[in-house]
């Protein structure tokens, strides 16, 4: 029989997890790493960038989707990519879990441990977090991070600045509609472009990750910068599973709506652009030109080849509508 | 009719508090504050702290006990406590969200406001969160923090040390158990022992926060010191509503395993003692004296006048036990 959380108990599930963290390399810039009050880090002489996000079971996912390790995967991506967009890798990270009591403990470990090793692998340690019951599982992080480079935010937008785009969109939004009603398909990982982020950062009037999807968090841009988009739905680097099971303009508007991308989106000036053919071998992934940014309300217009505006039935996601 | 979550929306409610925060006063060491993808932020030079820590419905409140602008405040003051407790202060803080689509909006923004304002008392900004949908509302909150001092873990006790406690015990867990039947009663807030954790942390060997019971956190303590603790019955500060409610044995029992009281237990050796009479005054609260580190197994031990050992029937909260 699983050896469930109740049979365990918190504070012996956090003794274990603490002794099995403690076993790995010590981290030159930890102090006090997890199971004290609070963690001791000592950090870098620059700007600390700091978010939070949470996967939530029954909101963003349902049990089976993955393995726990892919979950505390994930739960480190989407907050990385909060990171990236801002030309940012992470350094440390804190995970506050919502678990109930009918778990299996070592689906618990698998999940910290998959979080654990992701953070690790993209240079970031986990140092703290917390474990309280909960009606569903809740995976709430909190990620440190530093750039190397400048910072880039999402309010520097201009009119004249190209739009563009890492990656390919729609193919998670699609993932996760077929999820839903219930077919056994794989659910993508987040991409995790934090070299992108880092690279472009430098050359970026405004970044943002594209999560609730593309027309949506172009909004977020735009309203942040004071300047309205175009976005081009022909020019739009549809996945192509999003392609084949849409065709032509339906699946771009899937694809500019859909969310769970977190590709970036990254506004350019033309300056910036000339120095794209240099970057592009780096960047580790595509990067496609979408659209641009243009004088006015801060609206976002998604055109057919024609330059007619498409309806959007929905921006993209939004938690309470 | 109340506005709820699902009328206004998650990015148009964010947007919101956003702009409501960003009209307070400009904090220095803020580079970009709330509604990009991450925070900016200046650390200072020395360490810096990281916890976090969740308040959640139906686990550790049920809706009326208090009001929204008091979670917000109760959320900020159990994190700041893991500060306290190593001798940190607040500089920073994010708030990460889960809320019904039918919670009324207004009841988001007076937790958001009672939670920047608790951080602001404190010395501290609110500089980012998340919202999310969820099943019950949920109120993860991670704090920075740096000390002015030296920092304190919980390691680092010694037989021969005393043992010491801040306040009272037994007052919040009275007031829970209350709540628990469907009395009426008012939820103690949380003491915030940011000061007496600031001045008590260079004397200390060790500290540690008592939010799950203090026998259950001596415990901790002495795990992680590699040595045993006893604590006399009859020293505990036991709050006075908890001396009338039970009477002389049971209410220090019940106030020794209750938990919530976020006080601090201090491990001082015998050279530090000394000092106490000065300090006391500055302290702002109570400090007893409660027991003693002792060699051995890391056992907690609850003696009666003759040194007896009291049978706890269970040494504190756990969220699965």
């Amino acid at each position: 029989m699983a050896r469930l959380l109740r049979d365990v108990g918190e504070h012996a599930w956090i003794g274990r997890v603490v002794r099995r963290l403690a076993a790995a390399p010590a981290a030159r810039r930890v102090a006090i790493g997890p199971g004290d009050d609070a963690a001791v880090i000592r950090p870098g002489r620059g700007a600390l960038l700091l978010t939070t996000d949470a996967l939530l079971e029954g909101v963003h996912f349902r049990a089976g989707w993955a393995s726990p390790a892919m979950l505390g995967r994930r739960a480190f991506a989407i907050n990385a990519s909060d990171l990236a967009a801002m030309g940012g890798e992470p350094t440390f990270a804190l995970l506050a879990l919502e678990a109930p009591a009918t778990l299996p403990a070592a689906d618990l470990d698998a999940l910290v441990t998959g979080f654990a090793r992701a953070a690790r692998d993209a240079g970031a340690r986990l140092v703290g977090g917390n474990l309280a019951r909960g009606p569903h599982l809740a995976i709430t992080a909190t990620l440190l991070g530093e750039a190397r480079g400048p910072i880039v935010g999402r309010d520097g937008a201009r009119a004249g600045d190209a739009l563009y785009v890492t990656g390919t969109l729609g193919r998670t939004g699609l993932a996760v509609r077929r999820l839903r009603a219930g077919r056994r398909v794989p659910w993508p990982m987040p991409p995790l472009r934090l070299r992108a982020g880092r690279l472009l950062a430098p050359l970026a009037h405004a970044m943002i990750d594209v999560s609730d999807g593309l027309v949506q968090d172009a909004g977020h841009l735009c309203r942040a910068s004071g300047a309205g988009a175009e976005l081009l739905a022909a020019c739009l680097p549809v996945a192509a599973a999003c392609r084949r099971a849409f065709g032509g303009p339906a699946a771009a508007l899937f694809a500019a709506t859909a969310g769970e991308d977190y590709e970036l989106l990254v506004a350019l000036p033309p300056r910036a652009e000339r120095a794209l053919p240099r970057l592009r071998r780096r960047l580790g992934c595509r990067l496609t030109r979408v659209g641009r940014i243009v004088a006015g309300r801060p609206v976002v217009r998604l055109l057919d080849r024609a330059g007619r505006p498409l309806a959007a039935p929905r921006p993209g996601f939004d938690h309470f509508r």
